[in-house]
């Protein structure tokens, strides 16, 4: 089975035995005559996709009731494939999605570290540091440095904690933020899982 | 008394009466005769400055010790001003510190509201919204205006409150902020009290 998540830069594939990625702009969906399930944030790949009959669109078959429409589709994916818990989707935006018995309860969008590294240098070059995730999150900082770390990755992780739930980490930053949250359980191919329940689910394979 | 808070874009005043602003820019500070006691974030404007004999940089009469090298002068004269508390300083950054019996115990830094919705936008045009300060942070949003508002205001807003110290708000943004923290003491002017103190403390006038 041929699993396939793509996004703006990447198609992510995911076969039986190790993913691999292919640039969103060399690749061919065309040259595969397998059949793929796949989802995608990527309009514009999505209107190629539609004219091949073997590329299969699992949005088609979640039901959309338990989410919002302008939801991201991988962020979808990533609540299907947990039971209970806290997502923390770290990527160019971290999302943070919870889930109990199975059903999404809502989520919210923080910036991703590179983003983030580039507000701060953006308000003024004086805090142009790199984050520091061994930071002691216990302590208030006393350096520039730190206070910057400290402001992006102290608050996420306060409130990510306040939910008391199992943490999944994925995305691909998740190493990183697993320093910050050492008790998570870090799954970088999270949606794919959520996509096999899927299909599973809609009797597809 | 005039006292003076010179940022990177106006000289903010306040004498006996009430506050006002010059433009950077614009403003001529040998148009002052009388004595203006001032700190400035502002490095071109401090060297011409220091050619005036009736303008005192209270930086020079405070005890650098308590605080870090590099801590914007403005934050250190908002510590000054409190005995005990959380500070704060909502603008193009927003800075976060803690006081305790009048000693600073370090702080943090967070982006401003300007810079954090252009961060949003940044990362995809699906994401550029004006944050909902009226946004109920009990709730986990189900929305990507909300998830926006959310990520942004809800991480701090823990942070803040899990100091469970008295909040003083202050800066620019300081009234949009009152609805997040609606028990906070707003003060727009509590750096100059940092200066009076100061300039009691140095019995300078």
């Amino acid at each position: 089975m041929l699993l396939c998540d793509i996004g703006n830069t990447s198609y992510h594939f995911l076969n039986d035995e190790n993913d691999y990625k292919e640039g969103v702009t060399i690749f061919n969906p065309s040259s595969i005559t397998q059949k793929v399930y796949y989802i995608s944030v990527n309009s514009s790949v999505d209107k190629v996709l539609e004219t091949l009959d073997n590329w299969i669109n699992l949005k088609a078959h979640v039901d959309m009731n338990n989410y919002y429409e302008t939801m991201g589709i991988d962020r979808i994916f990533a609540c299907e494939a947990i039971e209970n818990g806290v997502i923390v989707d770290a990527g160019s935006a971290i999302t943070v999605d919870i889930v109990k018995n199975g059903v999404f309860q809502g989520g919210f969008i923080y910036p991703g570290v590179k983003a983030m590294a580039k507000t701060y240098e953006n308000i003024s070059p004086a805090l142009a540091y790199s984050f520091n995730f061994e930071l002691d999150l216990d302590k208030m900082p006393k350096n520039s440095g730190d206070a910057i770390s400290y402001g992006y990755l102290k608050t996420l992780y306060s409130e990510v904690m306040a939910k008391g739930e199992d943490i999944f980490l994925t995305g691909g930053d998740a190493d990183k933020f697993l320093s910050i949250f050492p008790n998570a359980e870090i799954d970088k191919l999270l949606l794919f899982n959520g996509m096999k329940k899927i299909i599973k689910k809609a009797d597809l394979c």
